[in-house]
């Protein structure tokens, strides 16, 4: 049984949590909204960040954005850091998605503290948080990586050690990009086809097993009625939100930026996505659902 | 046993008609060049693409462009065309990738003439149609898709039948197009994550099994030194040659022209290649070099 | 006092044609449709366009497309061409807006035959054609330039000799690729500064005498309440249609495959210009009307 | 005479300053790098930036990046805030050119402090600031710019009024991303024409009086020898480097991520510099050199 402190008790990390407490460890649990801490089956809320990260094992966080991840552990004007005042042997984990800068600064500081610290974020939406089946791609030193294991795999089913510092980071971003990317590819062929007289499902079946083969086309396809269980099949009700996906590539744009990288078509998709979003008021739907800029007449 | 006409004899059609004479079919040949008919075992010089077509139960060709696809059956100012002179029972087989407007308008003045055609155009490059394992995506009517299999799988190991006449080509160039989408990505996705900081081969590694999987970075990754036996360990010597996928994009852009539809991410990957290409005067290279637009210091 | 034969009798040929007669020339026409040539007022109807081309000085034709005009000039399956039919004296201007490569084979043709042939494609739409203000690019030989300037000037304010055979094609398609680049870029640049808390108009008169100076922003400008008498500002009513913009840029796309060019910007352009025809209906508003992709709410 | 201070002497402040002085103002300078308040001809060397701030009428500020803005002005962990150890009557001027939120959060801070304050980012260049005929654009209230429009008129030529705090950062980002997208786009058409046979310059006569002129094309063309005494007819050599556009367009991508705005254009025009940049070393060469990424043999 470990002693673990978790912050940040939203859609993602309240179950993950609850998840926790329910393998049988002792978690102290802390959010800005009391009402959060109360819905965390098993959690001991506490009064501030401070007190859930004192006297555990491993602390974990997940929050919006490396703002948020820069204030909890190198402090800001409001607070001094959760990193200095934290037992040098607690494991950090920020399960957050944010900028790999703001991940490798706070990963940096950690390690000259001593302390042991992964970058983890997680994908498999709220219902991986709620069954346990996420899959966390980390950055960090690989005695901290052995370190999580144990508790990563209760929250989640498939764990990747990308490198550094900031590599889960890295890794997420470049993935969720390419994602974005063939999405919008699958969309932009599927309706050529369509344009020129093909079935899209036909299209499909033969692409799937062509070199056209990708993630989008063969379990996630943008067309209404080509395969059934995913969001084209139910109005494009989510899902991965349109709003979590341009999230995701305004920090690839980020990334690109530190990096002096060239990412035209994630850029064009960028794009694209926000045109689609503000054109159809999209930003809560499914992202799949950029195959209404193709062909309007999909949208109802 | 088939009588057989068989005219176009280059990289792709010399051996596809010579699997077929291997086969025990009867296969009359002829190419404008005289040199290429010797050169298919066992196939029977003609003197003129009429005489290969007549008293043949099926007649295929293997041409560049869709100018010749439509002179050679619809026939020009220089020679009437074969339709008009061949047996209303030949079966006729157009194995090249032409723009589907072409191939429609062949497929139904065949149609009138009561002549059963397919399009049928393939992938597999030259070694595929040296070992009989070439894909053809076909289109036209189930009957004459029927009859054809028998001689198609002497060629090929895969079979789509796509629709109607155009067909084949339609779903070729969609999933071409993608195919350029799919590389391009990749190479986009590892290299930000390379310029920072990742490992190529980690990155492939992770989003393989995550959403970023695609038949580019599954099993052609661009990266030197990730994958074995790919263009990009042996310094992307083709492989599927520039010039050839930009071809293919050309036709997707005609296509996309035909039919009024947007094709923004397959219009800039397009532009990507040939930028590409005349940089680095990369025509004959695998298309996976693109990855050098993004990393130009793989290029040796 | 001039004999002229002139053939397309359209919105914008139906104008130039009278022109012409107004001026004092003798001006026989031909249409498929006989109604358009009544229209004419002192046009004399003929019963075909060979009897329109025969004992005149001067030819001029203003087609729809590439087909049209190598099938009235070189001929098809149903007509010889006229080029073979005319006097070598007469002079021949095309008005067609078209691929360079049909203008470049027409106008060779016409040369190999000791005819004088421009090709002439014009701007400034119905109402120039009306009041005798277009303006004319021209390509062809030096002394075809010459003849043609004394019924050009008729017909137009402007006339500019871009090069041979071709070159007035080539010219104007730059030209418009470029414009449909000005429109975007403005449109999406005061739509930045708008969503940052700008006045258009404000922003407008800084760019107008600043770097982002263009003949969209100067003259055209795409946001309504900024510009009096353009199109903005009267519901986007045309002026030059989304369906005209997007022909032209459907020809610098078949330009720039014919000679392998990059034209990244001008693809996205287009691209662009179909998502916002077929998402907003818009194929028959002016082109300014593109800032509706940028900002949904200048939809009324 | 005005008492002036004047902080950060680099290529561009040092001029400016130098200007102040030579004008028989007061002026009081700090720089990180001592030499460079030795070489400001008339200026009085501070020890700090506060010293330099104290006892002045007006204050200037020249600095490369939000966060030295935010730093300088708000204060950080290494200093308490400028702002707030200043009189509330000195007029504060910054021409740093800095992302508008930052812009904005000084701006406020100001205001609540009773300082005047105007964010005033230039353009002109190195002999814009030696010169005194620099362009500012100004965001502030309209009483601080009148109040600044004296100091202005020292070191520049034009001063234009945006709007409120941040409104001069904004203004300066869209003008800038527009330039970027004309000047590819020019490029881009040239280079078409070009490839189609046209000669340059007769090509860019024909444009710069037709719909297609903008600032790059007739001021500034990208193509050699077709303009005397602008880059592109000196080797490129600067003018507006390739690395002082890239930091533009990538202050109008964080402009359009705070405001979620669609920049398709702006978007590309950033990766083609990009993959300019990286492709033929071009960071310090003037921006009309993408030319070369549409006419490799541009490069010598």
């Amino acid at each position: 049984m470990t002693a673990i402190g978790f912050i940040g008790l939203g859609n993602m990390g309240g179950p993950m949590a609850a998840n926790l407490a329910a393998a049988g460890h002792t978690v102290k649990v802390f959010d800005l909204v009391p009402d959060l801490m109360a819905s965390v089956a098993g959690g001991i809320a506490c009064s501030s960040a401070l007190q859930a990260a004192q006297d555990v094992d491993v602390f974990v966080s997940m929050l919006p954005a490396g703002q948020h991840v820069r204030g909890l552990y190198l402090g800001n004007e409001q607070q001094p850091g959760l990193l200095s005042q934290m037992a040098a042997s607690t494991l950090v984990i920020d399960c957050s998605t944010i900028d790999p800068a703001s991940a490798r600064a706070v990963g940096e500081a950690a390690g000259s503290l001593g302390i042991d610290m992964i970058d983890a974020p997680v994908s498999g939406g709220t219902a991986g948080a709620q069954n346990g089946t996420l899959t966390f791609i980390v950055g960090g030193s690989p005695n901290a990586f052995d370190r999580a294991e144990p508790v990563l795999s209760v929250m989640g089913a498939n764990t990747f050690h990308a490198g550094g510092a900031g590599a889960g980071q890295v890794a997420k971003i470049c993935n969720n990009m390419l994602l974005a990317i063939l999405m919008s590819g699958t969309a932009e062929a599927l309706s050529l086809g369509v344009d020129n007289g093909l079935d899209p499902a036909v299209l499909s079946e033969i692409m799937k097993v062509s070199s056209g083969g990708n993630w989008a086309l063969n379990v996630y396809n943008p067309f209404p009625g080509v395969m059934e269980g995913v969001p084209a099949s139910r109005g494009y009700e989510g899902g991965f939100l349109v709003d979590l996906m341009r999230k995701d590539l305004n920090l690839a744009l980020q990334t690109a930026q530190a990096s002096d990288s060239a990412i035209p078509l994630g850029g064009l998709a960028n794009n694209l996505y926000q045109v689609h979003r503000q054109t159809h008021d999209a930003g809560r739907l499914d992202f799949s659902s950029i195959a209404w800029l193709y062909k309007p007449d999909l949208k109802k």
